[in-house]
Formats: structure tokens, C-alpha cells, sequence
């Protein structure tokens, strides 16, 4: 009989996906240009071209076997190196390639770092705000994920309340910084608390509790920040990787686990994930992917538009009055809403053919966020909507 | 901590791929090419050329962002709307796109489709001889996998066996056919036979039962020999898909999960199957990859020289008196041992440098596997090893 826990499933739809098709309908009656879809973090720049004449290249001059064989089940040798050199080189780490495992984008390295150090019944901490989708990526691995408050002064951690959830079942801390939705990076000065903060519960423990860094959005960083590097900081981390949003291949679907080379049984991580892999199907990403990437580990797509997005809409929200923190990073903005109920917020900005995602969803109440990963044309576009329906919701 | 289930199975290496390492360690001492290496079922022969065609020109005229953005989790619609067109031409089925779920091969759509239509604790039966990473793919996923003795006159159902072990748990088949180690391709009896069967239980017990029908040599089929479709027979299939053998692609993982139209809830198994994904991390297979084969769906391989390698290796193993089914299908031949114990067989082989696959991780005991997806040229110089090996350790 059909799985009736997946059958439920379909009824806790995405809100983001939900108000992106309303976008997308709302498109069909006014032309898409007219609507403010500020709902998905799809990317909006191209591939850097290198990477479409590296797969040119390769088609021509690879033999089909070496192309589009099979990977050992660990990932491509010579591509794990060459992750492994370009991560030393750029943070000073100490990586070889055994410690890196290719995977199908963040999603699915965080499903093998998950199912990695823990076991069914840990559970795993996050910090609010925090990306939807951990909910599935954790619960379904048979831990459970459990989400610290935000601290919402400056959206960096919230270290009292961390500390009163924490227990002696927490095996693994999940983090995402550059942070989606909060575009807040976290400083050297947070990572160092959470370190020592962590190292400390080790030894109260006597076990072992892991970061899994999710770093999506690590290479979309703007003007004057400085994004630590999550495992120069604490030994027992899985960095979660993936291409999707710094080259733009959101559908290819290649990112990797790097395994910090002094974590606990390193050598041991990428073989272990390669037999998650057997359960869950996933056997390697793809081989062309593998290698389309590593010919451009030091390239990104031409990120600046994202940086004049976010300044046109931070200055614009701070002159309405809007509470808001200064994005240090990613693509999205994250500013308190007008009133209490951001989900009513949202839906009067509806109106005005603003598309808005409130924050019930990301952990915290209030709030909501712009995915400002589209034209700038259309976000300038955009600023006399936002007036007028903060003018008219609102009063000011 | 690091979890234990996954550490033990690291114990439980793979019997094909030490044997793989140990020929791949053999040819660095006497040449490879002096290895008669029938150990690993890996295509040998290239991807249609239009494949690779199809890719360039995909990079040159799609945007970036229709290229390589993200596909719905449900998969990229024209390419599922193809697949069913093809699907219903060549086997006369009513899928539509709605039926087509993408996935990364055919481990990745067992992955999907066994958690898909059991829940933790069902049984899933398959069939002996049978591919030894049906372990891990069912057995992680909650389900648990038993496995019916073999029927050894022809390889194909033991039904009184398999009548034994039916009980009401049972919540799913997994067969393979054409068959891996057999080559053997299941008959319109045998099929009609098994449909009926499970009709009855069906009825007996109250609940539906799932075929789950593997099939990544669907299109590797001998002269003269008739592949039915496993689907037009029983309603409640899931078709199992990957193009990793019939085009060449294993690195590239591709494939789908096919439900029947016929069985319960056929228009939500792709949209739970996207529900699953979220879980396991797959968030669809690459976009590129998707596109790719839906412009070569009809296309396959070269695939002559597996069935002249099959007619050579049939033809000397029958001289020499073993006892062997003809394959009708696959790369992959499975006579009987000319001794009890099929890895002492094996490792006499070694000594030949003949790499025979031992039956026993196959779950029938006696038996060895070829695979013969290797160039006739090595075929044929490996006869007088094996006639050799025969007559020095049999006395034949």
C-alpha cells in the first residue's frame, strides 16, 4: 500500500513553492515582468562559460567511458583532489581527497552527513531563522531536528537558549551561514563561542557532537565581510557544499561533504557515506558533473548583481521604517514585517503584486523574506509598489 | 558518533568489487590486458553518438537557466511527457507524464519506489538468483528483503517456493528481467503466472502487493528472444528504469520510476516520490542528464557484441560440459561450478587469471557470473584459459 507517511506529506506543501505559483499565475493574467516574485532562491545569472566549454571539451575529447562511466563509489579521484587543493589553498585546510565525498548538491550532503553521526532518535539542533527544507532532510533520516529561537538583535546565535535545549542526545549541530533566509553571515567571533561552547559539551558528554555546515551560499559574500570558514573552527565538522547558487546549476545537482581532515575516525567519513549512498540510492553524482566542476572550482557566475539588489532594497526598507538586519551575504533579505502577523503582511503585499514569504516557516514569527535573486531592472521596478502598499497597509 | 550501521557494513565489502581490485592489482603485475576479467558489469561500448551531439548542442542554444536551473521536483515535464510516448508506442501503455518520476538510475527509482509502497517492518521478496545490492537498497529503507530460493532447471519463479514464503506482510516483488547474474528473461508464462498469483493474494489478504520491476537491461535482448513487459501483465508495477546499460551512461545516472496507470493511486506515486526525495536528498537527478536522453529515447547502444561474446561463451562452456541456461538477454551468463563450492572454483580460476564471480552473494549456491561486457578480442583469447583451467583442475 502507498507509504502514508510520505501521503501526508503532500499536504504540509511548501509555502515558498505555494506563493511562487501564485506568482506564477498571477503572471499569466498581468505579464510575469509585472510581478515582484521575490518568493524562490533560484538563481538568475549564468554558468560562468567556461564551465558549458569545459562540457564541450570533454565530450570531444574524453572517451565515452571515461566520460559518462561509472565513478568509484567514493567519487572521481582526481576530482576529490582537486576540491581538496582548491579548499587548502582558500582557507588553509589540510583536506586530501579522501576526505571529500562528491553528492547530488547540499541536499544530498546533508542526507549523508546526517545518517553519518547520528543514529535514529539523536537529534539535531538548528538555529531560527533556518531553511524549511531541514525538517524533511533530518526527519526522514530517523533523527530529529529541533530548532534553537533566533536571536533576533542580529540574527548570530542565540546562546542562552542553545544552551537550555541542549541534552545529552544532541550528536550533530546543523548550521547554514551565509544564512538563508537572514542573509547574516556568521562573524569569527560567534564560531569561536560555538566552538568552545561545543568542545565543552563533548567532554561533559563523553561523545562526540558534530557542526554540518551547510554552505551554499558560501561564495556570495558582499563587499567588506569577512565569511569565516565554519571548520577552521571546530574539528568534527562535515562542510555541505554545493555549486547550485556560486556557478548557477541549481538542476545539476553536484555539490560535496568535506570531512575537517582532524574529525573524529576523518579517514573514514567519505567510504562510510559511500555505503549511505547504497541505501538511499544515490551511487555518485553524475560523472560529467564531477568533472564539469572541477575544471571550475575557482571560477563563480558575476555575482554583483545580487550585492545591488540587496543595497537597493536595504536602503530602500530602512528609509520606510523597516526593522531590518543588513545582509552580509546570500540572496535574500530578512526584515521584521508591519505588524505581528507576517502571514496577513504578506497577503495584503499579495495586493500589490509583492511577493513575500512570511517567516512562520524559517522558525521565527514576524518577519518575512525577499529572495532578491531577479533583474535589478524589475527590483527598482518594484520599490513604488513596496511604498505604496506600506503607505496604504500602513500608514507610512 | 559515528554510526555503527553504516561502519559495519563497511565490513561487508562488495565479493564483485574485491574481485574487480584484485584483477585491476593482477594487471598492474602481467598487463591488463592479460587479465580475463569477467568480474564487473560495466558497459563497454560508447554512448549513441546523438547523445553526446544533443549535449553540445543543449549548451550552445538553452539558457543557463533553462539548462542548468533547477527541475520540479517532480521532474522536467516535456521529458517525462517523451518517456511516456515512448513507453506507450513500444509496449502499447497509457502512462502519462504524470506516471514518469526521474530518477538517479535505476538505484535511485528502487529507492524511490520501495519506500514509496511499504512502510518499516514489510517484506519485500525478490527472487534468487538476484543483484547483491538489493540488500542495502531495501533493507535501509525500513523494509526488509527475503529471498525465495531459486528455481535452477531454467532461472526462472520457483513458485512453490515462493508460495511458502508468501504471508501477509509481504508488501512488494522485486524482480529483474532480463536477470542479473542469469541473463534469463522471465516468459509471458512465468509473468502471467505470477500476475495471477498475486491477484489471489491480493484478494486474500486485503491489501495491494507491489511488483517492483527492475529493469536496466530491458533493452539488452537476444535474436529470437521476447522481453515482455513486465507492467502490461500486473497493474500494481512500478518500473524500475535506468540507462545506464542500454546507452552506455552509468556514470551518469539516470533513469525513472514508471507507475502503471492501473495501480492505486497512480497519479500520486511521481508527487510522493518527490515527497521521498526531499527525505533521501536526491531533489531530482541532473537537468542536463534529464534533457539529455529524452533526445535519444529511442536510440541504443551498439549492443551486437554482447550477444556474439554470449554465443562465444555459451558455446565453449556447453562443450566443456558445464551445465548453463542460454541467456537470453543482459551481459551476464551463470553456469554451474564444476565443483560444490562455487568460491573454491573461483579462486581456482584466479590462478588462470580467469575473474569469475563466486554465486554464493547471489543467494544460490554452485553458481558463477560472467560478465561479458568486455571486447570479443579478450573473449576469445580467454577460451584456452578456461579450457585449460577445466582440464588441469577437473580433469575435462
Amino acid at each position: 500500500m502507498i507509504n502514508e507517511q510520505y501521503k501526508a506529506m503532500l499536504q504540509g506543501k511548501s509555502v515558498i513553492r505555494q506563493l511562487s505559483e501564485f506568482a506564477t499565475e498571477r503572471g499569466k493574467e498581468i505579464g510575469y515582468e509585472n510581478v515582484f516574485d521575490y518568493s524562490l532562491g533560484n538563481p538568475s545569472v549564468p554558468v560562468p562559460s567556461e564551465f558549458n566549454e569545459g562540457i564541450k571539451e570533454m565530450v570531444d575529447t574524453m572517451s565515452s567511458m571515461e566520460l559518462h562511466g561509472y565513478s568509484p563509489s567514493v567519487g572521481i579521484a582526481s576530482v576529490k583532489d582537486a576540491i581538496a587543493k582548491s579548499l587548502n589553498e582558500r582557507f588553509g585546510m589540510n583536506y586530501t581527497g579522501n576526505h571529500i565525498f562528491p553528492t547530488s548538491g547540499a541536499a544530498g550532503a546533508i542526507a549523508h552527513a546526517v545518517r553519518c553521526v547520528t543514529k535514529p532518535g539523536d537529534e539535531v539542533l538548528t538555529f531560527a531563522p533556518y531553511f524549511p527544507e531541514y525538517n524533511p532532510y533530518i526527519n526522514t533520516s530517523g533523527a530529529v531536528l529541533k530548532v534553537v529561537p533566533a536571536n533576533t538583535v542580529d540574527f548570530q546565535i542565540n546562546f542562552e537558549e542553545l544552551d537550555k535545549m541542549f541534552n545529552e542526545n544532541v550528536a550533530a549541530l546543523l548550521i547554514n551561514t551565509p544564512n538563508n533566509p537572514s542573509g547574516v553571515v556568521y562573524s569569527k567571533e560567534t564560531l569561536t563561542k560555538l566552538a568552545d561552547y561545543l568542545y565543552k559539551k563533548q567532554e561533559e558528554y563523553g561523545h562526540d557532537i558534530f557542526i554540518l555546515s551547510d554552505e551554499p551560499y558560501r561564495e556570495i559574500v558582499f563587499d567588506g565581510v569577512d565569511a569565516p570558514y565554519v571548520s577552521k573552527f571546530y574539528d568534527n565538522t562535515l562542510s555541505c557544499y554545493s555549486y547550485s547558487k556560486s556557478i548557477s546549476l541549481p538542476g545539476e545537482r553536484i555539490g560535496y561533504v568535506a570531512a575537517n581532515p582532524k574529525c573524529t575516525d576523518a579517514e573514514l567519513i567519505s567510504v562510510i557515506c559511500s555505503q549511505i549512498s547504497r541505501g538511499i540510492g544515490h551511487n555518485c553524482p553524475s560523472s560529467m558533473m564531477q568533472y564539469g566542476v572541477a575544471r571550475v572550482l575557482d571560477k563563480t557566475s558575476d555575482m554583483s548583481i545580487y550585492e545591488k539588489n540587496m543595497n537597493l532594497l536595504y536602503n530602500e526598507l530602512t528609509s520606510l521604517g523597516f526593522e531590518v538586519v543588513k545582509p552580509g551575504g546570500t540572496f535574500y533579505i530578512f526584515p521584521k514585517a508591519l505588524e505581528d502577523d507576517a502571514v496577513a503582511f504578506c497577503n495584503k503585499a499579495k495586493d500589490y503584486d509583492l511577493i513575500l514569504v512570511p517567516s512562520d516557516s524559517f522558525g521565527v514569527k514576524g518577519y518575512f523574506r525577499m529572495a532578491y535573486c531577479i533583474d535589478t531592472e524589475k527590483v527598482e521596478r518594484s520599490l513604488p509598489a513596496l511604498r505604496k502598499f506600506v503607505k496604504e497597509c500602513y500608514g507610512r
